[in-house]
């Protein structure tokens, strides 16, 4: 899908990021999965060092990505996730069986997988110059492996987390695209790695990384 | 709601314990949620300290709530609150503004505030003889801190996070009290006191609180 400056759905994301963390911004979250279910999205583009005045009444943190639709606000990458899944049902199945599991799995990626994926990025970047991260790297590196394995073993015979792609795989697939970032946790282990193998291949996936690399470079200070 | 073994909904939880997480434990969520909503469950308590055979099919990292409901399978506590808001429609707004806040800091609960939370229990409990938690420490309140910041803002002026009790308060309320327990970052603030305050004041809580304390006393390891 084509961004449309007048569609109804407006995305915020950053113009610019430095490179180490190209891909792992949260809009990229939306951007997927508005391409997996069709829907066209507008960008609303800010600057990460300079946000605009009263940012925070779109998002708290004053993070990407927020969400505009029709004078209603949302924010934080999952909570829009479950509201593009009201509007596509592609995104996540209706009832059942596969319902719970897309929906356990979803809440799995932010809040069983995802705490220790962050803590690993203090650890290897943002404080890599403390002395404390270090010696935590060992112990965190041992408890995210934990977190890690009943995620490939529930893939050891599935392409998807709930069966068919739903949004429960555009949130772990992006978690262990970092994880991957930065440990070899994730290339150590054949199942997680074709896992984000698969879930990079996806056209959406790829169309939605292009829209945000497009972004970055035409923001970048180099060229401004 | 009296708890009936008979009930659709069962609801796994520990047995029992140490008083040190008492309360913290998270099938406090589900309980509390299905107390507010009028929802009746039924227990079915296991071991801590050895699980049951084939727990992970019901739990992938063997940890507690998971909820069965006439043979479909839920875990994690916010997917298990997903799943009773589609049941009872008092604990999530329908749509609008007020859905969206509620989802959206619902999800900041979970994904924003919990990981640092979770860290900090590591600092604090799990990890205090490491030489690394006490250096870790006093960054991890600072960020904690701000991570809790804009929602003491959006409590100065609001009983509850989208207006009208929603499974958001389930959620942050039950972390605010997990940092209670560990810092003083909620003591120290006016607003997050008095609303971990109203939380507890709820007859749902205070019914939730006393199943789950009732089930640890009955099966005290002194006691048996």
């Amino acid at each position: 899908m084509p961004i449309d400056p007048a569609a109804p759905l407006v995305l915020t994301a950053y113009a610019w990021v430095p490179s180490f963390v190209h891909g792992l911004v949260r809009d990229l979250r939306v951007r997927w999965a508005c391409e997996e279910a069709g829907l066209v999205y507008a960008e609303h583009l800010i600057d990460v060092r300079a946000k605009p005045e009263g940012y925070a009444d779109l998002q708290p943190w004053k993070q990407v990505p927020a969400l505009q639709e029709g004078g209603v606000r949302w924010f934080e990458s999952g909570a829009i996730l479950l509201h593009l899944a009201d509007k596509a049902p592609a995104l996540l199945p209706a009832d059942g069986q596969a319902r719970a599991d897309a929906l356990s799995w979803f809440v799995a990626a932010l809040n069983s997988v995802e705490p220790g994926a962050m803590e690993l990025g203090n650890v290897v970047f943002f404080a890599r110059n403390e002395e404390w991260a270090e010696q935590r790297r060992p112990s965190l590196l041992a408890s995210l492996g934990q977190r890690l394995a009943p995620v490939s073993q529930r893939l050891a015979d599935r392409e998807w987390l709930a069966g068919e792609f739903s949004i429960a795989d555009v949130l772990m697939v992006h978690v262990v695209m970092s994880i991957d970032r930065a440990s070899d946790l994730v290339s150590a282990d054949p199942v997680l790695s074709a896992y984000l193998e698969r879930g990079r291949a996806r056209p959406a996936f790829q169309r939605a990384l292009a829209d945000q690399l497009a972004a970055f470079e035409r923001h970048s200070p180099k060229e401004s």
